[in-house]
């Protein structure tokens, strides 16, 4: 397995572009289209938020029911989130334009939207967005590179990852684009990624490893604790890899997990570090947990705690912090018996063992805290199993972005 | 039942002092000590934090096991928490120095802490400090404000209340005061809070009144959504109003939990509001939920959205995030079926319905927002159940204060 170039349009058979719709951003791309030139299988993780955008609950029902797909259509601007009816019926439009100029049923496109709660999108300028898509597309990297452009709301970077691994003697590549960066604490973020894959895997087993992947991957991640209504992971596996179909667990499944891993990872990381008005990566990461789900429990805690972020923010070694969050994480442990060190590229340092203090120079620790990627590691000592979590520090632009964020 | 001047000195027979003992904090009260002239029944309330402060670990054995309380001495500027065995002794010390000046056994005095977490108190300024304020107490209302002002760490303003009310034909008053204002999200605040009564109430009685009171109380209030590690509420009665001791439920203990939920609610909303870098109180109020946890579930999850609380800093109406607050909560319901509203002095406004966003004016929902005092109003129309809960905006100086507090 090796990480390649590109994003959504790495692997066969997959074409992207991404367009100036001005669907509440001027002058800049706010509209992306994925598409597969064979049917693909599909499968999804959503937001768990009870009130779900009109997008998360068109996709629900297409992945579950459809027998293939073969296009995303994706906005950004406006969320398309709590509009009622005519937010469900602009997903049925944008569906029927683009499956009608793709030669395609609407029933194998997917749409998604991300932006602010609660306006409805322009229809004319979405028609002519979907237009302008599907005459642009193409197969190329860049393409790939311009949709991962048109998702941003207040990504500071696009986002994009992929890989190619072996499966059944063939080379499979998989490839993703998300965005971020607020409303972020994906319990399946307004996260949206969305992964194309040329392995032939039954829809089922993709399914299967979509699944099993979020749970450490992109429901480990926060911003801001706020689950958003349109979180949404989407992946298409269109199969013109040519590798045996993978029906079952085995050699093969476990090697397509390993690569989808790859890339979920990368991608959740790179949406935390891009946190609004983020200015470190910041990794909980914690080993001796009695059970794997006390790990995930603790390891979530810290990154989500606002003293800490802002401590990170401030390279102030507030550990004090950092035991207080692993402490109401719901995990039982005895203080006496954890560690805890800070580490980034600038080196590790003990801070607290024994249930006190170790004797650290702060001047040592800020140093390691001013890297743009900081962890914190705990070693509860009570087992084997561990977890890591990501987020990102609480700065004063977090406050201006979000204080008035729709004017 | 009517408010009064004072706080924990306002019923009878307690005395206060507060003094500057340069525990870490110079030139300012930073020691409080408050004593009953007769033997008190205890309760108390404290962190469900794992990591639990030395005074927490003290104050429970003796809630628990003492037959009588006299005193309690507390400081800020350090939690004594995360200190080990030597932090124990501390609190151990401080329990005798201060019974042996007051002529009580130490089994009789309990301990509270707020600060920075890790840092050990240095025993000869705590020494010196409680012989300062044996010395100092005074039974008038202003030491009981002088013991209000000395356990401040980042509040802005010390926070008191009283409350008379009659039960079994005498005069009963209760008084409390309390600090806030960070690590602030009680499940049982760095909160401490000491309310003092002469009510003659069993401490069975007592403890079952206050455990039930926190519930819609101090556990409904957040600043940051990080329970400490110090979290402690204590109440003393004292007996000395002389009315027919509070032995079982009826009219007289229904009388005492009134008047204690007026003294708790006053200060827990005091606590919001003075939030750190708060610049308004904000209240979530559910109406028509199914269930009592549901409407509380529903409430705490909206005061504790950062993406809320940046808007309500922003005065921007960006009720999504209200909504999407409500969604995620782990209550079910029917987003089409709420309606939302915004109040506070300058009107109130329907800003959601039918599953879409009302007419309203941006500009008079912006004058609503940017009042001292924001209420966000739900009625889910599932039932006849509901709950408040308090927090505040989120500004950049919550991030200025917590970016480098220890320094």
């Amino acid at each position: 397995m090796k990480q390649t170039e590109g994003g959504v349009t790495a692997a066969k058979g997959f074409s992207a572009a991404g367009v100036c719709a001005s669907i509440k951003y001027k002058d800049r791309l706010d509209m992306a289209l994925i598409t597969s030139k064979a049917p693909c299988r599909a499968a999804g993780t959503f937001t768990q938020n009870v009130v779900k955008a009109a997008p998360v609950v068109w996709d629900q029902k297409i992945v579950e029911r459809s027998s293939f797909v073969q296009a995303i259509v994706a906005n950004a601007g406006i969320a398309n989130a709590c509009t009622g009816a005519q937010g469900m019926e602009c997903c049925e439009w944008e569906a029927e334009c683009a499956g009608e100029l793709l030669g395609i049923p609407k029933e194998a496109v997917l749409v998604a939207s991300t932006g602010v709660i609660g306006m409805q999108i322009p229809v004319e300028k979405i028609t002519s967005g979907i237009k302008m898509l599907v005459q642009a597309q193409k197969d190329t990297l860049e393409a790939g590179w311009e949709a991962a452009r048109a998702i941003m709301t207040t990504d500071t970077v696009p986002k994009q990852i992929a890989v190619e691994t072996e499966i059944g003697g063939k080379k499979v590549t998989l490839g993703g684009i998300c965005k971020g960066s607020g409303m972020i604490h994906p319990n399946m973020c307004t996260m949206l990624c969305f992964i194309t894959t040329d392995a032939n895997i039954s829809k089922e087993m993709l399914q299967k490893a979509v699944s099993a992947d979020v749970v450490d991957s992109f429901n480990m991640i926060s911003v801001d604790g706020d689950t958003s209504t349109n979180d949404t992971l989407l992946v298409l596996a269109n199969g013109l890899a040519g590798n045996p179909e993978i029906t079952q667990e085995g050699r093969d499944y476990d090697a397509f997990c390993e690569a989808l891993h790859f890339v979920t990872i990368s991608l959740a990381k790179k949406m935390a570090g891009d946190g609004e008005g983020a200015t470190a990566l910041f990794e909980a990461k914690v080993v001796g947990a009695a059970t794997k789900e006390d790990a995930r429990k603790l390891a979530k805690s810290v990154i989500c705690s606002s003293l800490t972020k802002a401590a990170v923010f401030g390279h102030d070694a507030n550990w004090g912090r950092i035991l207080c969050a692993l402490g109401y994480s719901g995990a039982a442990f005895d203080p006496e018996n954890v560690d805890l060190y800070l580490e980034s590229r600038a080196g590790r340092l003990h801070i607290f063992g024994n249930g006190v203090a170790c004797d650290y120079s702060e001047k040592e620790a800020a140093n390691i805290l001013s890297q743009p990627e900081v962890t914190a590691l705990a070693d509860m000592h009570m087992g084997g199993e561990e977890a890591s979590a990501w987020g990102c520090d609480l700065s004063y632009d977090y406050v201006r972005i979000n204080a008035d964020y729709r004017s």
